[in-house]
């Protein structure tokens, strides 16, 4: 690939001095290893590296990149690789620098509420180690039982819950990083307020891995909600299952879950999971769903706000709603929602766009990516987590010819975008701007704003040796 | 003030200059304005600037910096100069840019629970427009009716509703800015979850006017919750009311409002602030006080949340609970604890440190500032936001020589530093390090670190021109 920054490929001597550096059996480079480390989840792309480094601490962290810093090795650090922007793709080939083996859950402190982990910890294992003490980490990306903490910090990845509780940096109170040149500092302290100096821990998260490599997080705990009730609701029309959305915050309500599915959503994963055994029937004339979920403490509260939900329902053309009788439905409906990626892959080559607007403008969103889709000839499945305005459009190829999907698709991508700028929102939620959407960048930023950005990554990583051709065009 | 960056003075050709960007009348610089524009809340410092200027749009305030930054003239940017740490004081004279006259609520979007204003807004009046639509801006500085949302972004303000709610920085969901060449630009967009390119926004929010002028900023808003209650808890031990903070969020309930106040702070209310009408004895063995409220949408629930707070509080020495009836009681006793530092300063000449830990750290903290007050011999007075750890420590000067107050009370305030980097805290929770904290940044960040704050300084601001002599040692 092209790069104006000449980048030094990896020799024996190289290696052997890794091998220094970690146990040999850490220095990975067979073709299937590097196959492995070329691609996340997004859409079929692939990057060999031309090694895996595996460390085990810090410090062969820093050792490691001192190293590549001095000899301009390209460095993309790799978590769980279920990233959907190619944030762990290695395009300039180099070090794939993964975290699996530095995963330790180093502290749990529910004295302060409060869990220092190692950025190679799967999400959901840190989630249900802080549930077994009372307590909830919120952040929720429907890849949480293979996601790394590490990979969620650099994506600021959100997930059902953010609508409520907040996405991924509300819940970083400090990182240990290690800088281009080996220097290893934390950005913050253990506090839930922090007034002193700038503010480099929300500067990290959501980096991308492009400005510094983060080797520890301390992340903040709250009290677990003890009781929940869900709702499936059927919409006659999807543009009003959109509207909806909003009338439920305007009556007070904050609802801790709030998605919505179109139609084809739902029927994919039904017949591409089966596995599921999810019982129901959608009559024909249902175009989307929201799944509606509540919880907190007390169930008298949350049977009040389902009869504030209920009154904003009602004003819609809705078919009857299926209320979650049990645990074992609403893991079911859950799964269901979490799933609809993985079915519409099932089902077609597509490319996933992760729009988000405030939520009052999701209708007019939704119709406007149905018109472009029109004009430029493709089918598209919306969903996602339509309480905080977060829209996934995946763009289904389907029968298009590649020349249609390489170059119409395009122009059709990028007026989806240009739409949702207007409409006051951006182009990434929580997937990260990572390759594949750095081409769009200047749809919602002007070239002073990029300049800004290209002068920060120059002041962390002044040899651009941190997972090169991502975020910026 | 010595400094290596070289400052130009102002002259007749620069006001003449400044006069024909701005209305004349907006260009002051008798004796009595540049004295009013001295200083803040912050000790007795005052520093006058050259010239004050009141833009009223971006654009004036662009072509003021574009100018500045050619000639090298510096800008203290100013708001309701009610901060603690010397943010807005021009150490090194220059323009004090005052945002006064940039005081527009531009938008309140009730369809999308958001609010966009201009800096010079006052923060309780901008609360009091979201209230009247039933919406809720929850930080909460007890300056709220005189410092401007300008002043709480540089700062990232928080106030008693934090524990609950977050601080500034989590409201703020865009901002305009102007840097030091004149270029505006938009850090983010208006929406509640973002992945799109370096985090901007929450850089700015804290910087302390450092890095970029804020000229818009767009403000995330939530349902104003609809019922309270609040109680005053009276503690035979110091050391017992901070015990008993951690314990009541390890029962699940995480409280709105969670106050500590020492012994005399109350005390030096009633006797300072007579007009207050507070109409309550303390006996004799009171060491402190915890504000504690909950609120929510549903009184039972409330109780509820009361009742778990019970069961900690009668695990400690505690007199009779007092429990606000109305609303008129609930804002004597909010008042109360607004005014203590106003209290403390009627009383004596003092130092105010603005100390945050891991909330389970508190009792540690405040013992230990007790014996390094004996160690160098002042008497302190603490109070603060306990719940988020938020420790205000007020060292009083009483009959302390200024030799004493000079010498040895800075050597205490390093160590109470000192401690709370030991516990994990840091020294800024809320005040921010501006002017006054800056000799104390080393205690809790290395030279790597700080080495990295002056880069990015210097990458948004490469003439130094705003706002110097702050934050960075």
């Amino acid at each position: 690939m092209e790069h104006n920054k000449v980048y030094k490929s990896i020799n024996e001597k190289d290696l052997s001095h890794f091998r220094n550096i970690l146990q040999p059996d850490r220095v990975l480079f067979s073709q299937s290893d590097l196959q492995r480390y070329s691609h996340d989840e997004t859409e079929d792309l692939s990057y060999f590296p031309e090694v895996v480094l595996k460390p085990t601490t810090t410090e062969e962290v820093s050792k490691i990149l001192l190293y590549c810093n001095e000899l301009k090795i390209p460095v993309t650090p790799s978590g769980g690789r279920t990233g959907l922007s190619g944030g762990a793709i290695p395009v300039y080939g180099g070090v794939s620098l993964s975290f699996e083996k530095m995963n330790r859950i180093i502290s749990l402190d529910d004295d302060n509420l409060q869990m220092t982990v190692e950025p190679g910890v799967i999400t959901q294992v840190l989630q249900e180690t802080a549930q077994k003490k009372g307590l909830f980490y919120p952040p929720d990306p429907s890849s949480r039982g293979s996601c790394f903490i590490g990979g969620n910090i650099a994506e600021n990845a959100g997930g059902p819950k953010a609508v409520k509780y907040g996405v991924t940096k509300d819940y970083i109170l400090n990182l240990e990083i290690v800088l281009p040149n080996g220097s290893v500092l934390w950005t913050g302290a253990n506090v839930l307020k922090n007034a002193t100096g700038y503010n480099f821990t929300d500067l990290i998260v959501g980096s991308e891995g492009t400005l510094a490599v983060v080797t520890k997080a301390v992340l903040k705990l709250i009290p677990y909600p003890q009781k929940s009730l869900l709702m499936l609701v059927p919409f006659r029309k999807m543009e009003e299952a959109c509207m909806a959305v909003s009338e439920i915050f305007k009556k007070g309500v904050v609802p801790s879950g709030l998605e919505f599915m179109e139609r084809d959503a739902i029927d994919w994963v039904l017949e591409k999971i089966p596995q599921l055994d999810l019982n129901f029937e959608i009559s024909d004339e249902i175009q989307a769903h929201l799944l509606i979920e509540v919880d907190g403490n007390y169930e008298t509260e949350l049977i009040s706000d389902c009869e504030k939900i209920y009154s904003v329902l009602e004003q819609y053309d809705c078919e009857e709603i299926l209320f979650a009788e049990d645990s074992i439905q609403k893991d079911k409906l859950w799964a269901m929602r979490r799933r609809v990626a993985e079915a519409v892959k099932a089902f077609s080559i597509y490319k996933e766009e992760d729009t988000v607007v405030p939520r009052y403008h999701l209708p007019e969103l939704l119709l406007g990516v149905k018109k472009i889709g029109e004009k430029y000839g493709f089918k598209s499945v919306c969903y996602g987590h339509a309480g905080d305005g977060n829209l996934h459009i995946n763009i289904i190829k389907g029968d298009l010819s590649d020349s249609q999907w390489n170059n119409e698709v395009r122009k059709g991508i990028r007026e989806i975008f240009e739409l949702t700028a207007r409409l006051n929102g951006t182009i990434s939620g929580e997937h990260g701007i990572g390759l594949v959407q750095k081409e769009f960048l200047d749809v919602v930023f002007d070239d002073n704003t990029i300049e800004l950005m290209k002068d920060i990554k120059a002041t962390f990583d002044p040899n651009h040796i941190l997972n090169p051709g991502k975020i910026i065009p």
